[in-house]
């Protein structure tokens, strides 16, 4: 936790806030927080700033808060990632959240198993806290949108064209295709396939609304080591 | 489990491997190979190879070999990590196994709290065990060599001018400092701090070595997602 994200209801006045819950606990345990020290703080959706402990109870903490930046610019992406396993969900939140991607869609795919959008992460609450843990970890305080879309074929002739409208469109497909291209530094819609891939049909389809296939080479990666590999190549 | 990796122990001549535990189990329980089946394979430290299936029992399978290639390019690096927590470990193991880091070391930095020593994943049985499945992810066959270096200034003064000597050394400290080179296309020695960072004497022990410090940019990446950002951006 490199900063505490704060919401409305933390905020009493625009530069005086309580803390509670995980957000003191990790301040008091972790930090071992005095009265009169400063943290770094966030307003989701806001400003970044610096904070002074003015009071300090074993359940709250009061903070008087000097507002001072914007945050880190968001990436130039629309990143959409067959749903993965259950608990990779939570981790690849946390990191596409922390390099600064703004709108995810987690799509069906064939290798995906039925059993993994049962998961408990993809409740609001389960993806808000770990968009929060991702912001925290990155000083960043725009909250970027998670999308859950099921159905494969609907998402990709229906939603798709308009989503991916303007930009450069990838697909990771390892395979013989061409290489990843580096610092495209352009708007970028990125797919990213299931353990094995998308199947041949689900490419075609991704094809034919635009999207070039692109290698990463001869090692096949795991989807939370690909996520990070090829965000830092494209930007 | 992209290729079975079969060890002397497994061959019974060349081309003929008996396989057991997990990797069968992997088989039979993941992928349920049936007599006749081909899987890919590979040989510690050697090629990588097409098997059949010509025996199969519960508890074990005969595979007959026809090695076909060589395994992938490593990267040329040599990473040094400061310590992370236990559960950390293991990933960051498994990860720079895929990518294709083969000099590993773990090192002591004033950041790293002193138990992170006594982690059960620092034995070596469970090193090997998650190098072999990060190979088998990557389809690589060559082991990595994972050192741990438990004093700082003995490793950084004795003998990382050896082990840094012609190549590149850079060490990723989140600051003011230049940007991380692109494609840098040469051996290259890369440190990376705990979480929290090296702490100024520390960078300071490493600049006298010849290491430039660089920078991802503002926001602060767990070192679990620094590594496969810093080693893409670099290669």
């Amino acid at each position: 936790m490199n900063i505490a994200l704060l919401f409305e209801e933390d905020l009493i006045s625009t530069d005086t806030a309580v803390l509670t819950d995980r957000r003191l606990r990790h301040l008091q345990q972790v930090r071992d927080i005095k009265l009169g020290d400063q943290i770094s703080v966030g307003q989701v959706n806001g400003l970044l700033g610096e904070a002074t402990i003015t009071e300090l109870a074993p359940d709250s903490a009061k903070l008087s808060i000097s507002w001072s930046k914007q945050p880190p610019a968001p990436l130039p992406v629309t990143l959409i990632i067959a749903l993965p396993r259950p608990k990779m969900v939570k981790r690849i939140i946390q990191t596409v959240t922390t390099m600064g991607v703004k709108q995810l869609y987690f799509i069906n795919s064939y290798k995906v198993e039925k059993s993994f959008w049962q998961s408990p992460w993809l409740t609001e609450a389960k993806l808000l806290e770990n968009v929060v843990l991702g912001l925290e970890q990155a000083m960043d305080t725009q909250l970027p949108t998670i999308h859950l879309r099921k159905r494969f074929k609907p998402f990709v002739e229906d939603e798709l064209p308009e989503i991916a409208k303007d930009s450069l469109r990838l697909v990771a497909h390892p395979s013989n295709n061409q290489n990843c291209p580096i610092q495209v530094e352009q708007q970028t819609t990125l797919a990213i396939g299931p353990e094995g891939g998308f199947i041949p049909y689900e490419v075609e389809k991704l094809e034919s609304c635009g999207f070039t296939p692109v290698s990463l080479g001869d090692r096949i990666l795991r989807t939370e080591t690909a996520v990070p590999v090829l965000l830092s190549k494209l930007f």
